[in-house]
């Protein structure tokens, strides 16, 4: 992606909503009878997918809401415990589950997103996790399941260097890396898009932390990371999609 | 606020790390011994100051997370019940809460925030709230209290023009209104802080909308605002702080 020099002005300024004003909203794709982009990215063919217990059959012990948001905190250090495929499905669910489909472009989730849009993956770095082999999976939230997308050698060790030396990513049981995929937003918002798309981004991982409460887990979300690595971890192209923020889970001693 | 044109490049890069190889660590005001801004904003002299009850005294019916989380949705019509103190005191303390004080500038709270800066100002727009009188008021986390910012006629109406037409903004009984000090994650991150300060506001949000469903109240995020409009209700000079995230609450019929 080429570089954008951002200052103190531009920067503040992205953080306004004046950009609504400059942007002509009878010429976004949506406007113009445009198709959205797909909510879901498409699986490889012959590709193994997983399917993941949701409410129905998962067991999450009872969890109150006001003492998992008083004990939420940021946790760096993680036990050598596994997740079971219970825990990994409800995380899942928490952070990008759907509630309900009304129609292909109005999917709604456990999470708001500014026009319906959710214009993030949901990648896992798996290092410890019952019944799953240690490689990069991808959510896919139409199916509540994973597909299995890389299998990485010293994942571990590639995630400490994709956060620039952060080690707690490559010890987690679990790292979730969530990448955006710009266009499905900028289909309904043009260049208003992106303050919201990072909004999202933290609905998301605001319920990560809840949700880790309820499974004696814990996690740190990581927004200072190598860009490069982290697309070039993800298979990303880093332009259509590219890695937007990291959250390390792991089983933490109470 | 001078204008910055956002093009589809330059906001695609803005949700990347990259910027982080652009700032020069050793030269923010941090690193050059600089106190960091103060966390909560000074009150005028002979404020009116009101206590909020907190999690010792508030009757917050039990909530379990995961009904929360599976039954959260947008909400923008709302009854015409009012908010209690105790309900009101409980959405600020979920949504900007502080747990903990380390130290001045690392006051842990409710959420987290990039390198624990915190940059956000909570604002009400009181309609309905038992034992206040319709006004704009400031959430002042570190002594868990509200103080009156300033009386405004019209409120409701003036909400709606701020949000462009959206009337459940003046409809609520209590509408958020929340304002980044962009000054304080720049004291550490200096031009990485921009990203940082939108994810920090998502947190925040989505805590408001699970609170929102343990007191049969309901909410619907609105990033599409006036943001002149905005800064002038809230009196923010719209370059230090302004306006950058907003939330209508109210109760909402079961």
């Amino acid at each position: 992606m080429k570089r954008h020099p951002i200052t103190r002005e531009s920067g503040r300024y992205f953080l306004t909503d004046l950009i609504r004003d400059e942007v002509d909203f009878r010429a976004t794709a949506q406007s113009r009878g445009i198709r959205p982009p797909l909510p879901q990215k498409p699986v490889a063919p012959h590709s193994r997918i997983i399917r993941l217990p949701d409410q129905e059959s998962w067991l999450i012990p009872p969890c109150d809401l006001v003492t998992a948001m008083a004990n939420r905190e940021s946790r760096r250090k993680f036990t050598t415990g596994s997740l079971s495929l219970d825990e990994l499905g409800f995380l899942l669910w928490a952070t990008q589950g759907v509630r309900q489909e009304l129609h292909p472009a109005a999917i709604l989730r456990t999470v708001p997103s500014a026009g319906c849009r959710h214009p993030l993956e949901t990648y896992l770095a798996v290092m410890r996790v019952e019944g799953l082999e240690s490689a990069i999976y991808r959510y896919l939230p139409l199916n509540h399941s994973l597909v299995q997308e890389r299998e990485v050698e010293n994942l571990g060790l590639r995630l400490t260097a994709a956060t620039r030396g952060q080690a707690f990513a490559g010890q987690a049981a679990v790292t979730f890396l969530w990448a955006a995929i710009p266009e499905r937003t900028e289909w309904r918002y043009g260049d208003a898009s992106y303050k919201v798309i990072a909004l999202d981004a933290g609905h998301v991982c605001q319920n990560l932390y809840l949700a880790c409460q309820a499974i004696g887990c814990g996690t740190c979300a990581i927004a200072a990371y190598d860009q490069p690595l982290v697309d070039e971890l993800l298979g990303l192209d880093g332009d259509e999609e590219f890695g937007i923020y990291l959250a390390p889970v792991g089983k933490v001693a109470r």
